[in-house]
């Protein structure tokens, strides 16, 4: 039995779970979720059915983390030996950028595509701030270093490119030279090349079975 | 000088970040930072001026850390005698936990508090899929366990009840028993008490002051 078994859609934000779990060296067992039908033991691990869905078989009993942000911050933790947690000087970028690409950056390419403007009388309150902030803060740390933690790739570095990657994808995020830049920095590394081919290649199969 | 610089505002995000510093026993010096007017050093440590900003003096420089929950995150591991880390098989929910408060419950709660609604054909899109489903998977977990890591109170905690004080307070969460029970376990914390204590004497300052 394979040590994880990954519940995952293709084309979904399953890629970014895939993406970390090929940095690592997981060794993992990949089960296609339809949208409509879901497998019993995806719901009795999570019961939104949501994929990514991880289920860690360790040997004190099933692990279950949700959330692709989750299962970078925990594969890169179970796997140290894959070198992607941070030194203790690189530690604040890693939880800051981690946990930035999570909330305000989600929300506010989330809020962009739904078409929600925030009234500037709440910029205040909402975590993100305002849509140009929090663009213009990733463009300032971008413009400057290479990547979330300075001049080496972490884990943080998967998650914050695969938001990238989706802002900039539906048009939501401009297309400016320092994230085009980071972006294809991100998608040279080869765990991100075959996290890829193997989406591909679930979206071949799932779509050939109807 | 102080191990820590912590700039926040009374009754703002930043009782989270002060309820960490106090959980792991930190030396800081608080400084307050009015809605205006925004002090040089917070906006050289961050453009965006946001409150919490927590700068560690640390012996190689300065580390700069945003987002209350990357304050909490970063604490716990800068302080593992504190206690508030998980333990290996508590990591899956740590990590689960910490990023659905930060992703799926904070949008949860931005949008509606905002008077968004998220059309059904998204709910597949959207992190938190919808409120009522984000609701109901803490409502599952929390009818079940103590914490979010099961029996004992880790720094996920104090990230996870502040969004539900935040909830509960503006009535955006319903009121149910295993949410109020989970609040009033936490708030038990004599941290949150200090914590909270610091928040009201910095509120009757900052009034003094105009």
């Amino acid at each position: 039995m394979a040590a994880y078994t990954f519940y995952t859609n293709p084309r979904s934000r399953g890629l970014i779970a895939s993406w970390a779990l090929h940095e690592v060296g997981a060794d993992f067992a990949m089960v296609p979720v339809g949208w409509r039908e879901k497998p019993p033991a995806l719901l009795a691990a999570n019961p939104l059915g949501k994929v990514p869905t991880l289920v860690h078989h360790a040997p004190e009993g099933d692990r279950v983390v949700t959330e692709a942000a989750a299962i970078c911050s925990y594969l890169a933790e179970e796997h140290p030996e894959a070198g992607l947690l941070p030194n203790p000087a690189e530690r604040g970028h890693y939880h800051r950028w981690l946990f930035f690409a999570a909330g305000p950056l989600e929300q506010a390419l989330m809020a962009r595509m739904l078409g929600w403007e925030l009234p500037a009388e709440r910029e205040g309150t909402a975590g993100f701030g305002s849509f140009d902030r929090t663009v213009a803060a990733l463009d300032v740390h971008l413009s400057q270093h290479d990547f979330a933690c300075g001049t080496r790739f972490t884990m943080a570095d998967v998650y914050l490119t695969s938001q990238f990657d989706w802002g900039l994808n539906l048009k939501l995020l401009p297309r400016h030279d320092a994230f085009l830049a980071y972006a294809e920095r991100c998608h040279a590394r080869p765990a991100y090349q075959a996290a890829l081919a193997a989406d591909r290649e679930l979206y071949r199969q799932t779509k050939a079975q109807g």
